[in-house]
């Protein structure tokens, strides 16, 4: 237990770090656009293999929500980020460091659940006044190594 | 960490809330009627889209478990669930409000393990002497929104 | 809240546990072998119905994983361990005994994700200078009941 004597303690970090992360994703699964781009930073970034150049800031990041809403409506689907593993590294700067699993699970309305893809969530985070934000994120997806 | 003054802290709040999950579940997997029924407050309810009504009370709730098993015993197969994500808001009478993602994993003996159902889980809890107790569940599935 | 007072806190210890699981995790998906295995204790055992018979100590722990990882680069897939639902109790000589569950999930590079195996993962944990370290683990895969 030797970050017992750190500050915060490493047991507050943890918690509200994964608090943090279930918030982040409940708002990105009802398609709270403005609310999920707060969990970033003013200029957050967000890069992932099926974006074809790295989402920048929160006026771009919840576009990209409303656009996935949108499209997910259309085709009567809801998906489920199910972020879990979280492997959190403090680092010098204050910053921490993230290495999570996310499963996106897609269900159709009237239909079959299914496991619609495997990733990797690598995030620097930092603390606002508030609570965390995510300043970058690196999303890599199994099927696409 | 605006949390780190409030009693409980909020780390501690956080750990008992997933470990009192954890074992929630896994005493619902092994269909232990009557210590999961325990896990709800005495006057307990719990709703889903899978019930024609509300089941209401801890002895109501452990039949239910033992019907399940029962069913499940009799099909060949093992559910697992899988809750995670965890959004926790302390409300100002005591009682605690959570919403969660719940994954149903069923696997028949002798074959292939598949994703059953997703689910996301709304619980009003609230702290006994000795831990939590869930006084409201209401379970939607993603497959009839 | 009864477990305020004790030493280590709960909160700490699921906090740590949580930690230690997930970087386990992405130690053993991303091969690396010997670092894995240092998170057995020297003479760590693990017992799964996929072996013929336990695999003991270190050296053969890290063997098993280069052989798995060499497995799975010829296959062309990756796997995720996905530990969750963690259920732990103190004992009373200082180790603790956590019952998880472990989804397995394969993704094909350039193909589907898919859930493999739905596993329950019991494990008597202790505590070294600097960490937890798995003395026994005993997995049990919900096919092969």
């Amino acid at each position: 237990m030797s970050v017992q004597t750190e500050n915060p303690p490493f047991a507050t970090l943890y918690a509200e770090l994964q608090q943090f992360y279930a918030r982040h994703m409940h708002l990105l699964d009802t398609g709270a656009a403005e609310e999920w781009a707060e969990t970033f930073t003013e200029d957050g970034t967000f890069l992932s293999p099926s974006l074809t150049e790295p989402v920048r800031g929160r006026t771009a990041i919840a576009a990209g929500v409303r656009e996935s809403a949108a499209r997910l409506a259309e085709a009567g689907e809801t998906h489920r980020h199910v972020l879990t593993t979280v492997d959190v590294t403090p680092r010098p700067d204050g910053s921490l460091f993230a290495r999570s699993y996310t499963q996106v699970i897609a269900t159709p309305h009237g239909g079959q659940a299914r496991l619609h893809l495997m990733c990797v969530c690598e995030d620097v985070l930092v603390l606002a006044g508030d609570g965390f934000r995510v300043r970058e994120r690196r999303v890599t997806r199994d099927d696409m190594p």
